[in-house]
């Protein structure tokens, strides 16, 4: 008999979660009382919040075969939330977690997303992150979100508005693999049959591995602008030239370059790998401007350029072509589209 | 037809939305980026985490006829999160939320939760508290979390570890007026036929009036320890005291005069308001001891002292009678209690 959530009182459930949360540096005050209390020692706290829900972000049995481990949501979870704090230029500090969980939930499931959690956190590089505290509900299905807090260690923000016209575009990290990982998850390709190209793409959907190192190291190089790449490249760089009331032109070469490292993935799958890199999300590299002399940081690859907004000119273009039908919504994820 | 939000993008919703969020003067950046910056003046950020779940913490039927409404929904998330911040002795600074929507719920339904949220916030007191972000996704049922950060202004935050023997045990805010009003909305009583005393119990569990001025009071009186209220009396008592080692003996005359406050509800309802005083939960009053020499702030009363633990007694007793059985988790609130 599996142990399942409802069997459990929520006290009992919380001692099986709390010893295996990481403790971060920054945490004055852990789980136990009504609030948990976190250093901001330079006054100001970055905050955001990110939520899974089961059979939206995740599903517990795919096409393929494969079952999302409690694992996999915890270090998605964990990822998705520090990517946001290194997208302002800042470090995490600390998670808060809300689970949302059926009481037919197997207990092994949920110590996995608390493990998972503290994984990514460990892997990321993220050591000085706690989760410092959470809540538990029931419900119909399975819902996970977390709060996470930053510092930016006396550093300004990087916003979405600050692109100039002439400034160089950026990014750092994966770009179409975590797309690649989920058509594969909705294929018929078994794990047995998987190659380690669709294995990569795999993990990285499950697994995502946002540069955390790179966002404050934009800030240090004097990036003028930044987000990260959670909706697709084209429709967060809508986003970011909207913001900053900008153009901006990518380069087609480059962004080919990009699509073939997912070549292999492609044919496997019979899809065009260059739709991956366009408006795959859950990567959680970053897109950020910088100044066109600025020496780019490790790991950030130009792929184009701000130009004047105006004219009737698309928001986005790739070597001049119009991507207009970005900024209306046609690619890309929105979370309610049909 | 009414509009519901799997018509409009999610851009379009949040347009409809962020209108409508309170900016608090702690802000220092809102939402529209990947995060937002909240001032931590004296270097601490104090944090927590609540999540409202449809059917489990509110319902869109009720036996009675009542309908929550997006308003209700928006009020008790600040309300409760705010209460969190209070019990540690803090004034709230931010808010992020985190709505999961079915694509079939009303806009009107959502514009009105983000009008809740604002609204409470304004009501309680909390005026430098502003909603800074948030995340959108889909869902089968209405999920709704909120983070909170608040600010301790350079105090000590209050804990539920610090109670010592000798310390009177003392309340601030309304006992119960939430449990009546959630059997009132299971009952057949409708809104027609509801007296004043039904009407707000009703009320004060849609919309619960945390007392946000006694959590810092309390600290400045010398509180040693302290703790909201949600899930009941005796079963938050019983947290308390194993928190800080002791054990809490309550005054079953105070308690009975609490529940005379309750007693028409009680009696056109045909159940015992006392249980409600005792197990109720979500009234998010505040259970605080204070050195038995203290001067109470205004809004608390003595309900009680401080003993040391020992012996085999019981944690929490009333004129010395044993209630072993809160402490195991027969009374009060449990998530997952079947």
């Amino acid at each position: 008999m599996t142990l399942t959530v409802d069997q459990l009182s929520e006290s009992e459930l919380l001692a099986r979660i709390f010893p295996r949360l990481p403790a971060g540096t920054s945490t004055l005050l852990g789980p136990g009382d009504d609030a948990a209390i976190i250093s901001a020692p330079d006054g100001r706290t970055v905050i955001s919040i990110d939520t899974q829900v089961q059979d939206k972000d995740f599903r517990l049995a795919w096409p393929n075969g494969y079952a999302t481990t409690g694992f996999d949501v915890g270090w998605k979870a964990a990822a998705q939330n520090l990517s946001d704090i290194n997208a302002m230029g800042a470090v995490a500090t600390a998670m808060v977690v809300s689970l949302t969980l059926p009481g037919t939930t197997p207990v092994g499931w949920v110590e996995g997303l608390a493990d998972g959690l503290g994984a990514a956190i460990a892997a990321l590089g993220a050591e000085s992150c706690s989760v410092a505290g959470g809540d538990l509900s029931g419900g119909s299905e399975i819902v996970v979100t977390v709060a996470v807090t930053g510092s930016l260690e006396g550093r300004e923000p990087l916003l979405r508005s600050g692109a100039q016209p002439g400034d160089i575009i950026a990014v750092c990290g994966n770009l179409g693999f975590s797309a690649a990982g989920w058509a594969l998850q909705e294929s018929s390709i078994g794990a047995g049959s998987q190659t380690t190209a669709l294995q990569k793409a795999a993990r990285l959907f499950n697994r995502p591995e946002p540069p955390l190192e790179a966002g404050p190291a934009a800030a240090a190089a004097g990036a003028t602008a930044m987000m990260d790449i959670s909706d697709g490249l084209l429709r967060d760089a809508a986003r970011l030239a909207a913001a900053s009331g900008t153009r901006l032109d990518l380069n087609g070469v480059v962004l080919g370059r990009e699509a073939e490292k997912l070549s292999e993935c492609g044919r496997l799958l019979g899809l065009d790998p260059l739709q991956w890199v366009l408006t795959g999300g859950e990567d959680h590299g970053l897109l950020s401007t910088f100044p066109a002399n600025a020496v780019l940081p490790c790991g950030f690859i130009g792929i184009g350029s701000v130009l004047s907004a105006g004219g009737g000119r698309p928001a986005v273009s790739i070597d001049g072509r119009n991507f207009k039908s970005v900024v209306d919504g046609a690619v890309g994820w929105d979370h309610f589209a049909v």
